[in-house]
């Protein structure tokens, strides 16, 4: 299948592309390296050192036997996808060409509008480019399960019947999401649910758990292989962020009390996910939401899991819980449908307990440039506006255990 | 009070502006005279004829004893609105400064990209310029009916009650808009939720009905005083393009069956329920939603309506059903609440047909205009992207009756 990557640079997009190759796709992407230069505005880099373009494509040229087509430009100009489309034709296309964090949209007037008109941007530039140019090509959104929030009830998968007044309806699931990134996501959604009902498309659109990871199989065969892991507040996500802090001695900080429960799965188990949606894609007009996790954990467990394999691995590290700089349920109720993906063939690869294992071991060589970045381990992007460092908290995580 | 209208040389901005100031407030106003473009776009113009901003100020100073700031300029620009309220210091806001139009928005990739992006930027502007220089300020925002679609349910006032699986929970409403430009209204009510939520501002939200009219109280004084009245496809709505093709001896054109239900309103009413809201402003942190409608009719019955009054009135019309260009139900459930602003005091100031007789003896004055433009009158932009005009359906309008 022929297969574009919006996005192709990113955490995700580069480990995808390759789990798709390996599977015998065929690969283009596009991106102007967007992420690596969000991650520098933080004052960060990734964890592990990652390779120019040119030599990832070399790389990946040399493994799969054959190349990746890749645009340099940036996916707001209509043009470009335009021309990408004439000349790959592509039959899936996965949509990671959006800002995926939360704090950075929360940073200031000119972030938040970045965020959310630059994923609306590239999604309506790709639901046009679909419209007329490849009407039948399946969509893979790159969602995520913040768009529902923690309401207090159960969350199915997109859509549930309401019986409301004595009628029933089938209708989108309501939205309760806690950043402006997290509502441009729900934008989009909004937006390829309509795209598909007018237009007679085909979409997947994946509402994603707190993915984590430093690598899928293959990648340690070659560094240039090896895709970004960030450990700055903006891009690096909370067991990758743990993980880190735990390879230089740093304390592993939830967030206020840290019994924030959501969904978790690891790279390897996005990447499997997201190759079964678009090796079994949606009907015309049909827009299908997942719910892309392995399983339901809290913050704090997490910290005990990653300070247990670190125990083993030799390393102590202290869980000590920071000020949350969030607005957010700090306990709540959470329990999330996720059976679509497991019914289309989804088995974890893994536990949590051994992919930490995996990544601490990968990450103790890369320690230097990690302590080289220390400073971005605690947070300053408030959900109030103010920008400064957070505090410790007193009370210790360990009470939870 | 201190009342900042974005968007105050519209349809509904250059009328409350008035109405306000009638009722002792302070106004000012921004606009950039993106309306009076965008209908040129569509070659077209007002009906009514509208002096410039200039006029227009030296008016509303003669009536009201005082005159209205006005600043011109983008409201895309941030710099401005904070220059705005800091000079103005607004205690109400009134945000009108959106792209108001489902057919403009689907039009073609950039018209969606602009209507989507101009609606989040403004919003956003307005929304940090409250919380940093005026966080007690209240926001009213015009939303839209359109917002929830005709789902097979009734339709509550933004949030409903929710028993899902043995628990509850209060949660908005689902929305199921019906073109990009609905859409971005829906963004707007998330994104306003929102930053209600985490930044304790208080707005309240419009989901108004279709607005007809020529004018509100007062305007008759002067001409200079007179809002717009536009008949084209994007930017007239359907009583107002039926009045004013029945001044022309221009058929009557709903789209389709005609079966369509929505709410409706008169311009004056939508004054007077902003002026209500305004008046009774949201507590801090409070986000409330309400249904701005009169009454609920089918398309089908208000041709009827304007036929009988145009006969009345010595005209004859007949009505003939266009081809749908868009993608809507034609006959559905609907039923919708509007309870709140009846509880606020909110009283019809008239009937549909009283209120038609007065536009049409209006725009009998202007019917040169109308002929001169009346190629607009007959849609060509069509949701599945196509772009030519729609013919006459054979099925007559009547059968309905």
């Amino acid at each position: 299948m022929r297969i574009f990557i919006a996005g192709v640079d990113g955490y995700l997009g580069w480990a995808l592309a390759q789990h798709l190759a390996g599977r015998g796709h065929e690969i283009a992407g596009a991106d102007l390296f967007f992420r690596r230069n969000w991650v520098e505005e933080m004052g960060s880099w990734s964890a592990t050192p990652i390779a120019s373009m040119k030599d990832r494509l070399a790389a990946f040229r040399e493994r799969h036997g054959k190349g990746l087509q890749f645009w340099e430009g940036d996916l707001r100009n209509y043009e470009l996808v335009e021309s990408i489309f004439k000349k790959f034709q592509p039959e899936g296309i996965v949509h990671l060409g959006e800002c995926p964090s939360a704090p950075y949209s929360m940073i200031d007037v000119d972030h938040s509008v970045f965020v959310q008109t630059n994923n609306i941007t590239t999604t309506f530039n790709l639901l046009y480019a679909m419209r007329d140019l490849r009407p039948s090509a399946h969509l893979v959104k790159l969602g995520t399960m913040g768009e529902y929030g923690t309401p207090d009830v159960d969350i199915p998968e997109g859509f549930f019947e309401l019986d409301f007044r004595g009628r029933r309806a089938r209708l989108p699931f309501p939205r309760s999401a806690g950043s402006w990134y997290h509502w441009s996501k729900v934008h989009g959604s909004n937006n390829i649910m309509f795209a598909c009902k007018i237009w007679n498309l085909c979409a997947s659109d994946i509402m994603q758990g707190v993915v984590f990871g430093t690598r899928i199989d293959g990648m340690e065969k070659d560094s240039r292989l090896l895709t970004r892991v960030d450990f700055d507040q903006s891009f690096g996500t909370v067991i990758n962020r743990f993980c880190c802090q735990s390879v230089i001695g740093h304390p592993l900080t939830p967030f206020g009390k840290g019994r924030q429960r959501r969904g978790f799965l690891p790279l390897r188990d996005s990447v499997q996910c997201l190759t079964l949606v678009l090796e079994n894609p949606a009907k015309a007009g049909e827009y299908r939401v997942f719910n892309q996790f392995e399983e339901l954990y809290e913050v704090s467990d997490l910290a005990l899991k990653v300070q247990r394999v670190a125990q083993k691995l030799g390393l102590d590290v202290e869980i000590q819980n920071l000020q949350n700089p969030r607005q957010e349920a700090e306990e709540h109720y959470y329990k999330a449908d996720h059976k679509q993906l497991f019914d289309l063939g989804y088995r974890p690869a893994t536990t949590v307990e051994a992919e930490v294992e995996i990544m601490i071991q990968d990450l103790v060589l890369h320690r230097d440039r990690i302590r080289a970045k220390q400073d971005v381990l605690i947070p300053d992007i408030r959900w109030d506006g103010h920008r400064n460092k957070v505090a410790f908290l007193r009370t210790a995580a360990r009470a939870v255990a």
